[in-house]
């Protein structure tokens, strides 16, 4: 039996987990933390990401490796490509850890994206600001997610503060200037083997404190939008000779799209694919980094995921919403953790909005109701 | 966290544990079996059905007992409902496990069957045979699935042989008329401890030497047939005070219903609502043995289960099939054991009967053609 190996074990690994058993595969799963979530359905290898003789162990138990998170050391992913085939490769790994490589590439194949500026130190800021303008945003280059390692500059006053809030240059950061973007979309995308492409349809994301709180799809939106995220993500893909599922998180603004960052892996916004497409991101994952034939990736209704940060919601409620489906990630809940998400679908958007209505009072979380979503 | 109980670890319980992962229930397996294959995806407990000091361990560790097939001993029944709440209840479990008692049910609820008379000698095998007439089959009352223990009478010369085919009168058996049906169908239902009943689709089925080979939902038919057999697994389900999933198994002669046998459990013929329906038939068994809402039934797109018995297909040519999801239930092969299904679903039955013919040609299956199956 074909063993896929998955350095990270959270709900991500869970999910691929999850959609490995039927196709008939196995996974183990690497992390660094022997409760993580994903070795209630994979077998669980605890060890520290650079331990080698972890990774050796695991890639001898293992066909073929990927990963659940973007954050992975890059010398254990080329520590571990060095045995067994590793997708997405390590070098297209490296460069969607790095805002500015990412923004850099998004660029170099016709995906503009907001100003931004590489900051290497306090003259840099000031440089950056210049350039950029204000109002901008503060980022670490690496390492950063939800939110997290991020600085709003409103006014010269800001700067100051922001290059402490971020280590005062002790990591390299990148200053974006702010895109008053109409909406936040992104599009999933699968890369085969055999160099197939094929994309999710447009998904219309929400943020609360920099965490997605929804995602819903299809977008209403021209069919030019969707074509030019198809196309781009095929040219990002084929320029990394990328294998596997990614993210393109994008903004639209005056009618364009503009690349904001590209997550190298199954990502949250793609999770309303179980329910809501005829093949979720998680089985073309794996069907992609096993040189399987990939599966459609149309739409079958529309649907919605909520994001359950922190803590669950009352289950027994919002199994009382039609089309509703639960995902619990067995995680201890704690401020701010994804710790589960619904899927909502309806056979046409009308009923969809009613059902995302009905759960938002049930769940409460007025923020879900299309009304504070704009979408009434 | 709630744990369910499920003895048997076979697929059933396996694709049972796959829907109980995301809504947050653990499942425990008791089998006789140590590679039973719901061991991949749930705890097992390794022990005869008999033990009774399994039987504690197991109650103690479980909120709820179920059941993923129907020929659990009574006795293990009882004396787990005495100590944990059992679903279905060990009385309508007998019920289901015993040829004649089903068929007394179904007549006393206004449900036609074919003529059937309790067998218990050699003087009462001919006794009912003048009675129920020939053609004929005859088959044990009990322990019999997949077309085991059974035998046809096609003359009054069969019948020597085949009372000693069934064991000479050694265990009781039931005599039942031919029923020359137009088609085989199915009704899946579910009821939950609230008493709420929901019904999926009507399936339609096919087998091969006795064993379920197709699957297809929706069926073609007026839709008096659906309320029939609605109303019946209602009236059934009533009756026996029945919590979970179940199957009715129907023929349709002269555009009535006959019932042929209860199945008390999750079912093969309903194996394509993981993915046709809107809540798969794992799932609602699971809400339902839990005390939760009751999940949607109704069909998401047409569908068709293709029953991989003995050894699988290439997966690699099925997976190029549009719509198509492959089940492998990671069982060893062997001649006639079921090992696997795929569903192939499609927005309507025109595509689906296509994919389905396209399947059938690339699995070697020709079995499976629309028109060997009479849908061209």
């Amino acid at each position: 039996m074909t063993t896929v190996g998955i350095l990270g074990g959270g709900q991500l690994a869970r999910m691929l987990a999850l959609a490995a058993v039927p196709l008939g595969v196995r996974v183990l799963v690497l992390d660094q933390s022997g409760d993580a979530c994903a070795g209630e359905v994979a077998t669980l290898l605890e060890a520290d990401y650079t331990d080698e003789a972890a990774l050796a162990e695991f890639a001898d138990l293992v066909d073929v490796a990927t990963f659940d998170f973007e954050n992975v050391p890059a010398r254990s992913a080329d520590w571990l490509a060095s045995r067994v085939p590793v997708f997405p490769n390590p070098g297209a790994l490296a460069t969607a850890q790095d805002r500015l490589s990412e923004k850099t590439l998004f660029r170099e194949l016709g995906l503009d994206t907001a100003a931004f500026a590489a900051v290497d130190d306090r003259a840099g800021l000031d440089a950056a600001v210049a350039a950029v303008g204000l109002p901008a945003i503060l980022k670490t280059r690496r390492l950063g997610y939800d939110g997290k390692g991020q600085a709003r500059l409103r006014a010269p006053g800001d700067v100051e503060a922001a290059w402490q809030a971020l280590g005062s240059g002790r990591v390299p950061l990148i200053l974006e200037a702010f895109v008053p973007f109409r909406r936040e979309l992104s599009v999933i995308a699968v890369r085969g083997r055999d160099g197939e492409v094929r994309t999710w349809p447009l998904t219309r994301n929400w943020h609360e404190d920099g965490i997605l709180s929804l995602s819903l799809a299809p977008v209403a939106a021209d069919a030019d939008l969707q074509a030019q995220a198809t196309d781009f993500a095929r040219k990002v893909a084929q320029r990394l000779d990328y294998v596997g599922v990614f993210a393109l998180e994008l903004f639209e603004h005056e009618g364009r799209l503009l690349g904001n960052e590209m997550a190298p892996r199954v990502h949250n916004s793609g999770h309303w694919t179980i329910e809501g497409a005829v093949t979720s991101q998680f089985e073309n994952h794996l069907r992609a980094v096993l040189g399987l034939p990939l599966g459609d990736t149309g739409l079958r209704e529309p649907s919605a995921m909520l994001n359950f940060i922190g803590a669950l919601p009352d289950r027994r409620a919002a199994l009382t919403v039609p089309g509703l489906h639960w995902h619990d990630y067995g995680k201890r809940e704690r401020p701010g953790r994804k710790v589960g998400h619904a899927t909502v679908s309806a056979p046409d958007l009308d009923r969809l909005l009613a059902r995302l209505d009905q759960a938002a009072g049930l769940l409460g979380h007025p923020g879900w109701r299309p009304s504070a979503l704009g979408l009434d």
